[in-house]
């Protein structure tokens, strides 16, 4: 079971080449799918990565720029011919009506399933959604549009129950899930077993930020202040650090500059400006800031 | 130059797989390009493929289902992304205006070039659009949803004039386009030089017609009688001929009949149902109808 993966579909830019595919990537936390941004092609991309369509419950818009989001009519009608029931939950801005309704209209008047579309404001940081393992945030970003990225936050998971030691105190069942959430166990003699000889404690909760598009925004740092992975674009080099100003984009050398200031764990830079031969040079320029950053590409698997 | 080419640039229907891409072609007739549907995916498919962007100013849809149009509000802004001028026009049944004008208000308020939307009425066989080089007729098909095919007539080109003779009888210049168009010479001295002595015949006009989605439709032959080449959907194979007459879709088998009914000098097959794991299933049943089919492919360039 994949325990937090990011799964990278597509990570160019608005104009298409054949080094990159349009925006879009799916976090897969215990199995369950989430996805952000649905750029041209994304389910194509799902094919080739052999991603399990019926997993995925949650669509995730940062900005209605076509670049984001025209891989979303082709999704939802794909979902509608593969017999999908379950209610398809999509969060963006709310343009995002404006849009689907009416392709919905056109061209999937009998889907089996319900689409549920969740209005947010992107100006705002805030809880938009939350289950059993996780909090997803939206994170305001500067960008020509209304445009917000997204904050995932693994719920803290229960501790393990050391089996050897349930069995020594024979434990009964019904205490089971207060000892993984922390309690003590009392013995028939009164005997205070403290948790931490029962239990080991479970894997860190994880965090991982998708902030795509924007210009350099340092307003974000608080936010995403030491998660595992921050996801950011650097779609120009600081030898473009005036287009990027123009069109309200970062450079790889601000997203570096931001992922030190916030002290994240580890920096993946992504959408990536074709103008670029060779994205290695987006890598260099992040790397003399903050070591080690990841380049995104499509089909590429990243485990926090 | 391209005399007149078919260039491939998805043939799966709506299913997407790891195969085959959503339906899109590109017919190259002396190096001017003429778009027939944009599934999703097109744009990508066109720069691997190394098709000129700036040489495309027709783009004709057979039908306002997804595996058909969803490619097109990309490429509508990719060519505004590249700074394109030229009118871009656009062929298809009424919905078409339903489709597009929402996308371009929401997507594409500034574009650089001008859109002209050419209503067509898919039930009528009727000249649609006409330039320099070509005719295209609109072809009656029977789909779920009102559907036409298209067959591109390339006009008869002018005589090769033989440069000796020319020469010989030197001919004034304002006389050679009337020769090339068939007229004799007559010399100063009143002697008529007939036309076959001064020119070589051109090469004959060609004729394709693509007929994707349709039904089994035999009131398709006579229009596309003797043409070089017929592209025709074959969704499923005989085994599904239920499945295909539920769907308004055509078999292979039925594919080839309609192809040696009209005596067409060369048939492809394309629009490929998921299900197939291997393609050639359909062509050898093709084959036992109409020898030597052409299995469409995504990439393939089919020279008339």
């Amino acid at each position: 079971m994949a325990d937090f993966d990011i799964h990278i579909l597509g990570c160019g830019s608005a104009l298409p080449t054949t080094r990159h595919l349009a925006t879009s990537q799916i976090i897969n936390l215990r199995d369950k799918l989430y996805m952000i941004d649905c750029g041209e092609g994304t389910q194509v991309q799902m094919r080739k990565m052999r991603i399990k369509f019926s997993r995925l419950n949650h669509i995730f818009l940062s900005h209605l720029h076509g670049d984001h989001c025209f891989g979303l009519p082709g999704l939802i009608s794909t979902f509608g011919m593969l017999g999908r029931t379950a209610t398809l939950h999509i969060y963006g801005p709310k343009e995002i009506e404006e849009y689907l309704y009416p392709i919905l209209k056109m061209f999937n008047q009998n889907l089996p399933y319900k689409i549920q579309i969740h209005i947010i404001n992107p100006s705002q940081h805030t809880l938009i959604m939350e289950d059993r393992s996780l909090e997803v945030y939206s994170i305001p970003l500067n960008h020509r549009i209304p445009a917000c990225g997204f904050l995932f936050k693994e719920k803290q998971k229960e501790a393990h129950l050391i089996k050897e030691m349930a069995d020594f105190y024979q434990i009964p069942v019904k205490c089971l899930r207060g000892i993984k959430q922390g309690a003590d166990f009392t013995t028939p003699e009164g005997e205070v077993v403290p948790n931490k000889r029962l239990t080991r404690p479970a894997t860190p909760a994880k965090q991982y930020a998708y902030c795509s598009d924007t210009a350099y925004y340092p307003e974000i740092i608080p936010i995403i202040k030491n998660i595992d992975l921050l996801y950011h674009e650097a779609t120009f080099a600081e030898c473009d650090a005036a287009r990027a100003r123009e069109t309200y984009h970062t450079t790889a050398r601000q997203a570096a500059e931001i992922a030190r200031a916030a002290a994240v764990k580890k920096l993946m830079i992504g959408h990536f400006s074709a103008r670029y031969e060779d994205d290695l040079l987006l890598k260099k320029e992040a790397d003399a800031i903050y070591p080690n950053t990841i380049l995104a590409k499509e089909g590429l698997t990243l485990s926090l």
